[in-house]
């Protein structure tokens, strides 16, 4: 239904502008990254997405995956596009280079990443979630695992899962129940169900790699007895042709508010003898091996939340231009396109601010990360590590609550139209409503946020960032115009609210864990306002400095303007969140449970 | 799936201490509206809302209307669910007696529609558009007219729709387009198509009354052209027996997001020689009895926001207690309820504080037009009126943009299940997403705020309402405590907020309408809010005199802790909307057009 054009000019402006791809080329083994390579790749991907993706994205949606037999079938049309895109090797983008992947920085892969979440957030789940099973087996399998499945994987040829919850063990993993039973010969007989098992059966590939959470015999109770499996579909033979097929079988999948050809399963490991498969790593620690590769899903949902709030803006947008309803408010001789009347201007504003902001603050997150794992400086590896782990939280979390607000104000946009299916504008919304809540909630999220990032390191990184931001609103001090000066306030009273909230927490989250928790949320939205916010005056500064060196292009004065908008309309709300966070733990809790 | 509990304790609470049903009461016509009968209306209408429409709520949207051969068929279960609805009265509550109505107070009447509403909104909708239809004709009808439709539809056994849009007139409706030429006999014949017609064909009743918005011959441009007139699907004949099918059809419905068991029918009218219909009160005034009645359509609206709120409210909070995952933060033995989690509880208290608001403000504004239409002193009339009209367009729109909000926390509350739809919880996020839409959108009811409401009248009402607000900070002053500290500042900030706003909207209004437009919405917001605070801290001052004379029901401690939380958690906010309102305006409209 609705095109998608990959917004490339912004997209290089903050790879090149603000995240520094220049910086991440020159990291050992990423050489290769150069500018004008980057440009070509997005330009190739940005293709892909448009033109085969994008127009697979509504009649997914409405025919969704179906199931039958134990077997899941795609929507039509998904299995020759994820052929196509396997075969042009995008799956490896990002991937060890010995496995046959293109050794690409994050930095770039989280641009190309959007790109494939804009234009069809239900085919791109496939590759995220093989993606994430390459990287487990990648840090922790053996040589032997390693060769047997990374290979096919990184190809694409096969496709991998995440086997984590259950039905009694959503957030808290420790309540795992499936088994693993060892068999002496160096395998596992697998029995158990896992519930919510994104892409646990389809028919775009030969093979499905599950990686797959269970005890052993006598394992310790809770999260320190929980041993990561790998469990194919089909066993595979020495000669690493497909063998058996093994006893792991989707026995239906659920009829889900959005995301609708991405087949979400209930997964039957060992219903019939058990589920053969092989340990990853160490016994006993399967849960830290999903944790090292949890920034990585994290950040990559957070990426879904600035895609479909791009795809939903270009959605809305071209309506907004084309829909012709009413007078301008300011008197017209004939009716003209909403775009001109000033609440569709300020939806729409809204929308553009806050998808560049939000693209700004994951692609800088990216580039943190490419430091911290490649960067020849220990110190400075270490500092980009803390930035990432501070961030990530924030990342995942404002990015898909702000996804939910701005593709609702996409539905908002289209009037009566949004709320009829055909248009295509509610399903960004429905797509979106999953994006807070799976790979931990945004209460997960946060409290990690102000637990582990913040208060157990007695708020050190945020008081480091902290005065990263205060440097870029003293440069904001020194330019002229009357757009910058209300920047740079907002920015500072934004500054303030995180300081002060931030202050609040390393104070009182010892000694009065529960009401400081209940500003968690509250508090991750408070620093993704600001650390976007931050992010738009560093671009708001480049401009001004192009704009200065007599650059005419258009794309700069936009940029300061968008910025303004940022600042009067959505740093202005970053006072009353810290008030929340300060102020609102009491009240949180004052009622007894019974009284509700 | 989810049961439906009538909040009858808060609902009574607010009727008696805050709308003052005694007062309503008083009124000429409304005698009989004693606190007992309104109290056995409300527990029997809670007994039908609970027992009977609940449980189709989850089976109607999943079945959802159907269309075939240009009929409509409901859902399982909806015709005889509709036909007790009849028989029991419930659709004549608040009708005029004359016609067999029982004329109660809209004060009454909007406590029981918040029933239908919750347990039901899509079965809600066809007795809310055929009370609509009879207001038209009771209002501009003709003797004969009345007494043709009136008794049946008050009686339930035909019901109303109302035909205002059409493809390219949605909010604006000078471009209807409908045809209706004079056959010379007193009736006309109707044609033109109409969209988005809210049970324009159904199986529940015995005849439809269609009222059509349509142009006569030669009839002038513009909304000044627009006449009303009455369509049924069988005419009637001299004896009040069903005649001959008339020409108007359900040509196709639509495939929408939610309300799924509410027909959205496209109407054909005159496809077949013409629909007969008769002329509504005078030629070109269609628009003018539109809008006497839109008043109403936009309460109805809100109360809808309300109502789909407290139902998430109930269904995520049934599911919050009886949830175990993962342990207390603060330390426990064994796994706890999710109710215990401090973000489960914060966004619990976020739904329940503001419920408990947006019913006080819905409910006071109820009894504002009680006195608006009854009370003997013509001053009293014209300070509720101005009250009421003051109003109407933010609880329009803020109940229902906050019901879109609190919605979405219900689902969130649910986690992963939240997003299955077999759990129920989504389908009130999806009936939500109606609300700020129809019946004009919120921009529409801002617009209409700032404009009609505030600037026209140089902040009169406003300013009268701010010193009743004023009135109560004061009291809050005099209470003791630390919660009514809070309190007492919380709301003075939000007054101070509004107060600002409105003196921008009032001085900038005439020369840069664009700009102040910019801000209707979040002022519509602000005010929603404040207005919602300001209830609730009257509320906590009842219940603060309750507590001081001893009485130990834990309902008031429990208030004005619900108080609290939302001064700290959403009076937090008014700030930041005022902040948008007095400077967003310029960076809402500095980027042209071709830049987006």
């Amino acid at each position: 239904m609705s095109a998608y054009t990959p917004p490339l000019k912004d997209m290089q402006f903050v790879l090149r502008e603000l995240a520094g791809i220049d910086k991440v080329a020159q990291l050992p083994g990423y050489e290769d990254a150069s500018p004008d390579l980057v440009d070509s790749i997005l330009e190739e991907a940005g293709k892909f997405a448009g033109g085969v993706l994008a127009p697979l994205n509504w009649s997914g949606d409405q025919e969704g995956a179906s199931w039958k037999d134990k077997a899941v079938t795609m929507p039509a049309g998904f299995k020759a596009a994820y052929t196509q895109f396997a075969e042009a090797g995008w799956n490896g983008l990002s991937c060890d280079a010995a496995y046959g992947g293109q050794g690409l920085p994050k930095l770039v892969s989280a641009a190309v990443q959007e790109m494939w979440k804009a234009s069809n957030m239900a085919f791109s789940l496939c590759p995220l979630l093989t993606l994430g099973a390459i990287e487990a087996l990648h840090l922790s399998g053996s040589d032997q695992q390693k060769s047997t499945y990374l290979p096919n994987m990184i190809a694409g040829k096969w496709t991998g899962t995440m086997n984590l919850t259950e039905p009694q063990a959503g957030s808290d993993l420790a309540a795992i129940r499936s088994r693993a039973v060892p068999q002496g010969d160096g395998t596992y007989k697998i029995f158990g169900q896992k519930i919510f098992i994104t892409y646990g059966d389809h028919d775009m590939a030969e093979n499905i790699v599950h990686l797959v959470l269970a005890r052993t015999p006598n394992a310790p109770e809770g999260v320190k007895g929980i041993s990561l499996f790998v469990v194919p579909k089909f066993l595979v033979n020495a000669d690493g042709s497909l063998g058996a097929r093994n006893d792991a079988y989707c026995v239906s999948i659920e009829h889900k508010l959005g995301i609708h050809a991405s087949p979400t399963c209930v997964m039957a490991f060992g219903d019939n003898g058990g589920a053969i498969g092989t340990m990853v790593g160490q016994e006993n620690a399967g849960l830290k091996y999903m944790f090292i590769m949890m920034n990585a899903a994290r950040f990559a949902v957070g990426l879904e939340g600035v895609a479909l709030s791009e795809r939903a803006y270009q959605h809305a947008l071209a309506y907004a231009k084309e829909r012709i309803q009413g007078r301008d408010i300011a008197g017209s001789a004939a009716s003209v396109a909403i775009v001109h009347h000033p609440d569709i201007r300020r939806m729409l504003m809204q929308m553009k601010s806050l998808n560049e902001a939000m693209r700004a603050l994951a692609y800088t997150v990216a580039a943190a990360h490419d430091a911290a794992a490649r960067h020849p400086d220990e110190a400075e590896r270490k500092r980009n590590q803390a930035y990432v782990d501070l961030m990530i939280p924030v990342v995942k979390g404002w990015l898909t609550e702000t996804s939910n607000e701005l593709t609702y104000l996409g539905v908002q946009i289209h009037g009566g139209m949004g709320f009829v299916e055909e248009t295509g504008a509610a399903q960004h919304q429905r797509d979106a409503r999953i994006t807070t809540i799976y790979e931990g909630t945004t209460g997960i999220q946060a409290n990690d946020l102000i637990g582990r990032k913040i208060a157990r390191e007695g708020g050190a990184t945020i008081k480091a960032v902290i005065g990263l931001m205060r440097q870029t609103e003293a440069e904001l001090a020194q330019q002229p115009g009357a757009e910058f000066a209300v920047i740079k306030t907002a920015l500072g009273k934004g500054i303030t609210a995180v300081s002060e909230a931030a202050d609040y927490i390393v104070a009182n989250y010892g000694n009065d864990i529960r009401a400081v928790s209940v500003g968690a949320v509250p508090f991750l939205k408070l620093l993704g306002i600001v650390a976007g916010g931050w992010q738009m005056a560093r671009a708001a500064l480049v401009a001004q400095a192009k704009i200065a060196a007599n650059d005419k292009d258009p794309f700069y004065p936009a940029k300061i303007a968008t910025t303004r908008f940022y600042a009067d309309h959505v740093l202005s709300t970053a006072a009353g969140l810290a008030h929340a966070v300060v102020h609102g733990g009491a009240g949180g809790m004052a009622l007894d449970v019974a009284m509700f």
